[in-house]
């Protein structure tokens, strides 16, 4: 596709928090440059990217509106996409980077494994992708990886796997103001109640897309994917966070939980807890087979730094991949991008 | 290549205790069928092949001698090969494999990544699978999973590397007797050193390997990669297995590292503990980067059994993957089959 002794070039679809971050690991590595940023924000448009991105100096590239116009016209090697969750959302968007020509790497989370909830745009998507000989993957810490990809490569030294459950233990009180916002953090309980029931709290997105995938790798016909909404946990004690200061017996964070189901059992089962009284964070996986599996994370995985590594450590694996939409159990295993960004990549 | 709805026609190249091992697993499988066996030994040859695997029925099937018209005759899809841990000496048997025009799933642990030891060898073979349309692939559950594939699995959500150790602690005493009795069990201290000298006690095979698979995919170039003599763990008591007494100041086991070094320092570190007195089994990936990640299967994963799904579970991938000699890093995320082999072998 190009010669990996000039640059990959890099735009972005979306100028965020995530690109922010993802931006400026980019900036610290070598062999790769950015070409051009788009954002559909009035606010943002005509701005300069560095400042955005809240950096001090200025990147000499104007955040644009138009995203065929400005990918036709800078043709980057890639899109990094980071702009909703919901793919009926972004389909508009990822179809633009295609018809431009540009490959594509997405934050999306129903993007990561599209072919359960949203097999008809991720046909459409696929076959476009095809034709117009790009390649377009859904990608982040979870979904993407902690909850999917991990558990399915934990199933490699197994014989049979008869049932499989991932736990994500997050303390939210470390984690950024609005994401803390997002988990209900403070709220009463009955708040929380009305924000769910307006689906202004949504709880973790994407558990049905781990789910899919997991059933996917493993050859299982699931008869029902549950997703239960997100319950409260409230906090035994006053607590104070960088955001807010939680009252007893409010919100302290909540959990999700969701099942892939065989013959009415929960053959897999995600938890996502994430709440400020969650003392030892980590993520663990229980594959009960031949053998068992018993895989922890002591400590867990910071989600921002983890989505924006797993979106870098992807792009030379999307350009080097053959044309069409992929998912992260179909593409070579996850590994961190060496410092020259176009160290792996294929001319 | 073929069609999901026949079965998956699988032959064996050395009818061993981990060929018994994979071909028990295999007749639980649907939608495979064993066709043809091989082996070098004249006391094998012209036995039942249900006989030489302690199987209590005959499966019809006769261990031939000579592999190119076996398996020309067979038409294996793929031929699991299990016979030795030198790639010099597996060399020739590979290559009739592959002259017979089927892929190979092989045990031998230096053809895991056998770049940077045997290049020419390695070369060759890429080479002559590509010409001949097969797949081929060295895997196990070490090397091949727990210090290679898994450790670089669990930098995908790293931005940056300094460096990686890999633990592997193992109880002997659990283990086949064979096994107990390779890494020393019951000697003294001098028989073990002697043992040493003469390669009778090598330690754990494909460290070097492994190494040369993470620095692979990190994008490291290593100045060297040190393999340090085996050393014995000396038993502070007396201690009874079933397969020998090892008396107080004898044997317990043994202890290999080894190093893959950038500019005199131990970027890479593997170290494989195998004796009876390990209280705890466990393997354990400390990565230190952006973000750190200390990644532990409790319990740890038990070898045989490892290697035998490992073996199993590459089938559908080296026959999916295009022609050429395949390294773990190179193919798509690891995943246990399901029960019907064919289910996802592509047509």
């Amino acid at each position: 596709m190009f010669s990996v002794n000039r640059p990959v070039r890099v735009a972005f679809y979306g100028v965020g928090v995530i690109s922010a971050s993802i931006a400026r690991a980019l900036l610290e590595k070598r062999g790769v440059k950015i070409v051009a940023a788009v954002d559909i924000a009035e606010e943002k448009v005509g701005r300069d990217l560095g400042d955005m991105l809240g950096l001090p100096y200025k990147l000499a590239l104007i955040v644009e509106k138009d995203a065929g116009k400005a990918f036709s016209k800078a043709k980057p090697d890639i899109v990094i996409h980071a702009t909703s969750s919901s793919l009926k959302q972004v389909y508009p968007q990822i179809t633009q980077c295609i018809k431009a020509g540009t490959n594509v790497v997405s934050t999306c989370e129903e993007l990561v494994y599209p072919y359960q909830k949203n097999r008809a745009i991720a046909r459409r998507l696929s076959k476009l992708a095809e034709k117009n000989e790009v390649s377009v993957l859904g990608t982040g810490i979870n979904p993407g990886f902690l909850m999917d990809t991990l558990p399915i490569t934990a199933t490699g030294p197994c014989l049979k796997i008869r049932r499989m459950k991932v736990t994500r233990m997050m303390n939210s009180g470390r984690r950024r103001i609005p994401y803390q916002k997002k988990v209900g953090t403070g709220l009463t309980e009955n708040e929380f109640r009305e924000k769910i029931g307006k689906k202004e709290i949504t709880g973790h997105v994407g558990l049905d897309s781990s789910i899919s995938m997991i059933a996917d790798s493993l050859g299982w016909r699931l008869d029902d994917i549950v997703e239960m909404p997100p319950e409260p946990t409230l906090s035994d004690d006053t607590v104070k966070t960088d955001y807010t200061t939680i009252m007893k017996g409010c919100v302290a964070g909540l959990r999700s939980v969701a099942y892939g189901i065989v013959h009415g059992e929960k053959v897999i089962e995600l938890e996502f807890v994430s709440h400020v009284r969650v003392e030892e964070e980590y993520d663990y996986i229980e594959i009960d087979g031949k053998p068992n599996v018993r895989l922890k994370i002591e400590g867990g995985i910071h989600g921002d730094i983890g989505t924006t590594a797993m979106i870098i450590n992807s792009i030379p694996k999307v350009i080097n991949a053959p044309p069409g939409l992929h998912t992260m159990n179909q593409l070579p295993i996850p590994s961190a991008t060496p410092v020259e960004l176009n160290k792996y990549v294929k001319t």
